[in-house]
């Protein structure tokens, strides 16, 4: 994936911190062990600072996915990565809620807190 | 939309903090960008000062946005702003809780406290 | 409604604070604006003092609103208000959660404690 | 509503009788006694014919419906009379499955068989 | 109840047989032993012949039976007879569906059909 | 258990074949082989002839199991026994849906039509 | 798994056609190709004959299929013939509800009629 | 009930603080007032400390109230103390979810910690 | 896709007509229209003949739609078409379920059955 | 149990406390008192150190219970020790959610953390 596809635009209100709430059910990767696909809903909450992400640009971003071989751990937290870099939010989490494989099935959440040292 | 079409009636027990919360799952808007509606629900959780808001004139607030076109992020701030104008409560919440669009769905959250600065 | 329906028995365990939750889904009044009924469910939270409401009493307490015209915020702050009076509970919340009306669905929660000063 | 807002494809499969099944929750008219708006979910059920019905057509005719004054009963058979029209269909069901009005909810159908006589 | 609160609308589509199906959840009437309220959901659904019932009227008449004191039995039979009658509909189904009374739950369920005997 | 504790009521409206369904869902007896007991609901379905019965009666005849030993099939066998001998319905059936035990859960199902043979 | 572990009981009620619906969604085997485990419900439903499957034998029964390597289809065919072959019922069903394995979840359902030839 | 139906065994990691819950939801006992039986689903959450209660004797303890006439408010404080005097847990809370009578619907909860004063 | 793909295992009880549901949740192809992925769950319900399908060739199978460009009644049909080719199956239903788009959901249906002409 | 089943991979973020939840609900060991399965759904979520569990080495790990006889308690809390010792994670909590025996549920919860002494 490249973080270039994501596009800003200007947080209306930014004086206030205020939340938004994405769910992206349809996400799909690749396993890098055995080729075969991975499905799974991600979910990201943060507070914008100066800029919101654009829905249909993290759209485009969650399609670059599709073909890449990669794990659950990875996956959630590269995409919280990309998207502090690009939004330097006040507080973000992003949750990879994955399909079971082997009859067990695995949820990977990561948080950003703007305040905090990691 | 016109918040001169909301109207108030006095806080019958204004001396007790309670909440009232209100459900508004008929909200409907235009996306600005294609045209096309949007559709979501409302919903507002406030802690009333010396009023409330009435009903029906908030039902009539509400189709106020049926051909407005207007983003996710707006809404939820501008119902807010407008709501808190109108009541001064002692604290307010609006959730926006919008339908999936290109696989995605956003819920906005904003929240007004009467001691806080924002 | 006269609050002299409601009984009481007293706490048989008076010496510990434990919580008793009371769901009442069969509640109806009259809205004084149209006449017409309104129906909703109340739900009674509280940790008794000396006494406990005894509930067949309470169902007729209940009955008594069904003619009455009353608004919802009112209900919710009356039945706590004679329910504090009657039992001095340590603490007590009412949620009366009425069902839709003109698209918008309201829920009112209002609660005492005996250590605060409303 | 303009029935020429719909398009039509050709039957990918003619000589197989099969069913398509097309659900539209975001559907929305006007009351022509309150003017106030209407919400439903549209459900539409058939085997196609020659041609089957474009669904981005599709979503804008049901946008027509959007500032209309139409009631429930109406809003179905037009439909189904519009679809049948446009498809010559084999079968098709189409429901109106309506949000509640004064505590009331409606849910209307209508059939249409290419060999029935109605 | 008077049936006679009862309105109706000419058929828009008299031509076609198709169903209406019509759900008021908010139904309360009188248990004529005890004069404690009765709850439930009152169905309908029927195939209308000339005229459709009016919804605003078909709300007050359910109201009507709000302080009568009528089994469940009863109050489906006749809400079935008054429709009939009213409407002359080509079939009919009246569902009572009523809340819980010393744990035991009551369905009541009675057709009529314009070409039967009964 | 006694059928003599079951009572009637006249059919309100014997002309016309209705149907009412009853749900028990406070069911209990006793296991004839362990002395453990044993929970279920009962859900009697029948289109009533001359009589219907009545509902207190019901309860007190369900509540003379509870400390019967008596097997699932012949519980449900006997229940519609007793209620055909009692109402002579026009049809009858008789569900008791068990709670598990060692895992396993049973329903037992039996029918009786006026009509037929058994 | 040897069908002798199976035990039965007379039929209480021999001269009525009722039904037994018994659902153990304990059962597990092993994949033959694998090795590795299964999970499963198993609903079997019938109309006896003389005599009923006895429920503490049929969970022993079941539990033989534990380290037992065998397939959905064979699983589900196998244990509808042990239990004709014991019970001579007049009609039964099996249905073997299987857990997810490669995103992949199937559902096997074998019947048998005492009237039928196969 | 008495409490030395109930038995104990060892608690197998006594130096870690961790938590058992246990759902009863075929509990039933006798109102004292109309001497018809009550059901309920009784829960109990706790931090062993030296020893655990063995469920095999706790399903006993639970069925000594089957015929036993007691309130709603005097069994859950019942248990309580049993359970804590037989187990001198760290804490231990006693939830009783009881079924609807008259329409009203009561849950008690109450609470133990080995620190507390009560 | 390749048809040959997809592997065959002998039908373990061919004399017998039973019936064999797989469920394929994760599937996932490409829209030729706009070139973005298309989410759905395939149900494929039989009677097997000789054979039955191999489920991780099955899986293989669902897998080269991917990337394929493909319309929802299209991908359908092609399922059944191959499935039936391969397995020679007695029945036959497919089901392709998917994702909301655009605000509107589609199922398609199609059928196969020996004895018929298409 | 052999915990030398069990494998790990380096943590892909080690410098970002996040946390990562494996359910696996197809647990089954045997009961040490009667020899019948126990049936189960283990929940694992903690926040790495160095390293993750590696979901097929667990899943084997898992499956080694199967024709173990322990009890829930131990169950529960060996899993919690095991994957400490491996992991040496930050936290952990293992919930083990059992099948209902007896009429009885069973829920356990054991957490640890790396800065306290238990």
């Amino acid at each position: 994936m490249s973080s270039s596809t994501l596009q800003t635009f200007p947080n209306p209100r930014p004086e206030r911190d205020y939340e938004i709430q994405i769910q992206c059910p349809e996400f799909t990767s690749v396993c890098p062990m055995t080729g075969l696909p991975d499905f799974g809903e991600i979910r990201i909450t943060y507070v914008p600072g100066a800029s919101c992400v654009e829905l249909k640009s993290l759209k485009y971003y969650m399609v670059e996915f599709r073909n890449t071989g990669i794990f659950y751990e990875q996956v959630t937290n590269q995409i919280l990565d990309d998207l502090v870099a690009l939004l330097q939010p006040r507080r973000m989490t992003v949750v990879g809620d994955f399909s079971v494989r082997g009859g067990i099935k695995t949820i990977v959440k990561a948080e950003y807190s703007a305040g905090a040292t990691v």
